[in-house]
């Protein structure tokens, strides 16, 4: 549990003492009193989670995605979303033309609608929206596997991170257009999410690395994650620099314990392992829950592994 | 209009066309696709909003009763609320406390729900929430006026303008701690704004001072907006400062310029007057609606009066 989900334990999970709050344990809220509406609501803050060098189109797409993958983790629908806008004065106007265009752009791909919000001037640009989705009877509310459920996850991970590394001038690649794409703009996995209903035990997006979300996990469970280093999934373009870049270990620190892909992870039982879609093609199994706690990872030869950072934490 | 009018409508509006967001003409969109359920938004940036000396118990209740207020304005009855918190890292456990302390005191005054949010680090403190309100059949979805309709506020204006002066150290009195109660914690009239569902033609919380809110009314409404000066109610305080102070011109000004006052301003049409609930003592009648455009104000002796400021915006 990291600083984040301590201080959301200690000093507001008292306050979120409804059905609707989920106990704070998903990134979304399930609206009971109507009908089956879901609530979320994520933020982007300057030189927390972007700098200058951002495009404000890019940063509007960035803003609706994050919050379109928590809908995804929910296995929800789109529906529509609020936005709050600070922004500083200078130049505001030029800003706003281009963060508009990131959201007509997005508004159209994921066929979601704006509803309102708020703007005001800052020193500091400041965005959050918040999400509507509607979801059918099953959902993913739950945040608990089970013994011996089988970990996958949604595609291959690390490219946003070396991304973000290779914007921070720390790596260069041929292939860093690539990279830098799979930062500025994650895919949120909508289908997959929704085709995960009533089959997968649990279902989040790995935000903050995949280490530290399967620890979460593995800790509400009261269980062991097992996860086998070959067989985490990765793009071509980091096959490539793993395979020719001095940085290998570092890259694959990356692919362990980077955020920001947005891929879904989730476990499914033996037992209803075969309702799994055949179409989703990107989804790869990457290990198992065992009795016992933590994340364990092995390498070829089944040897553990170690490593310093678990993720990452924007608070 | 003002700037951030203008920006809305150049550069949001055309993303927002849909049913729900009633055209971004109200602070808070309407959601048709279930049932009846009202979604709003409101945020508070340091140095804009607010400063240092807040305290962060204080800045969470105005948080939510800016909020509460929008939905007060519609008519609609508080359900619950996403959040999003920005802060600095230094002494942030105790800002927390304070601020989750304030929450929690509200959350019981007005029976609402926290439903989830999001937490960051930030150089510069940003909040955000994202209310939801349950309305009946009818609600206040309308911000357009008629002619000859009598134009009404829910209580006394200008109390929460003279806190800001003596915060700002422009301005002293011996009441000064009753005018920074009120500028601190707004009192949303949620009551007021379900009792005049079906018979106010508009409704909205005067947010950004009486002359903004009804020349956005007026020209919505392709009409004047009469106001009487002896009309307009102003509190015991007030009332005791507009006579002894030397600053007279100043505060009058504030009455009706003056922001975060967040009462009610409606309009109702002769017709339905008597629909209005004798229990709501608080209101007052100051005006009415005729042909033409604008806002004129009238002193006593029936002489128009100029002013130079309209309102204040934060954008």
């Amino acid at each position: 549990m990291n600083e984040e989900q301590k201080i959301i334990r200690t000093f507001f999970k008292p306050l979120a003492d409804n059905k609707e709050s989920l106990e704070l344990k998903n990134d979304a809220a399930f609206l009971f009193k109507k009908k089956k509406m879901i609530i979320t609501t994520d933020m982007l803050v300057e030189d927390i989670h972007f700098d200058k060098r951002y495009d404000p189109e890019i940063l509007a797409r960035k803003l609706l995605r994050v919050n379109l993958s928590d809908l995804a983790a929910m296995g929800a629908s789109p529906y529509g979303y609020t936005l709050n806008v600070a922004i500083p004065k200078k130049k505001r106007l030029n800003w706003l033309k281009k963060f508009a265009n990131g959201l007509a752009l997005d508004n159209k791909n994921f066929r979601i609608k704006l509803f309102g919000g708020d703007l005001s001037l800052s020193s500091k640009i400041f965005l959050s929206a918040t999400f509507l989705g509607v979801v059918e009877k099953n959902f993913h509310k739950k945040s608990k596997a089970f013994e011996d459920s089988e970990i996958y996850v949604g595609g291959s991970l690390g490219d946003a991170a070396i991304g973000l590394n290779i914007l921070n001038k720390k790596m260069s690649f041929t292939e860093n257009k690539y990279f830098l794409d799979k930062l500025f703009l994650p895919e949120p996995q909508i289908n997959l999410g929704k085709s995960l209903n009533g089959i997968a035990d649990f279902c989040t997006d790995i935000s903050d690395g995949l280490i530290n979300e399967l620890e979460l996990i593995a800790t509400n469970s009261k269980l062991k994650a097992n996860i086998f280093k070959s067989e985490i999934p990765v793009s071509v373009e980091t096959s490539k620099i793993l395979k020719k870049s001095r940085l290998k270990k570092k890259i694959f620190e990356l692919v362990l314990t980077g955020g920001e892909d947005y891929k879904l992870l989730f476990s499914v039982r033996k037992n209803k392992k075969k309702f799994l879609k055949k179409g989703n093609k990107s989804i790869k199994k990457i290990g198992f829950f065992s009795r016992g706690k933590g994340v364990e990872v092995y390498d070829m030869s089944k040897k553990k592994i170690n490593f310093k950072k678990k993720g990452f934490c924007h608070f």
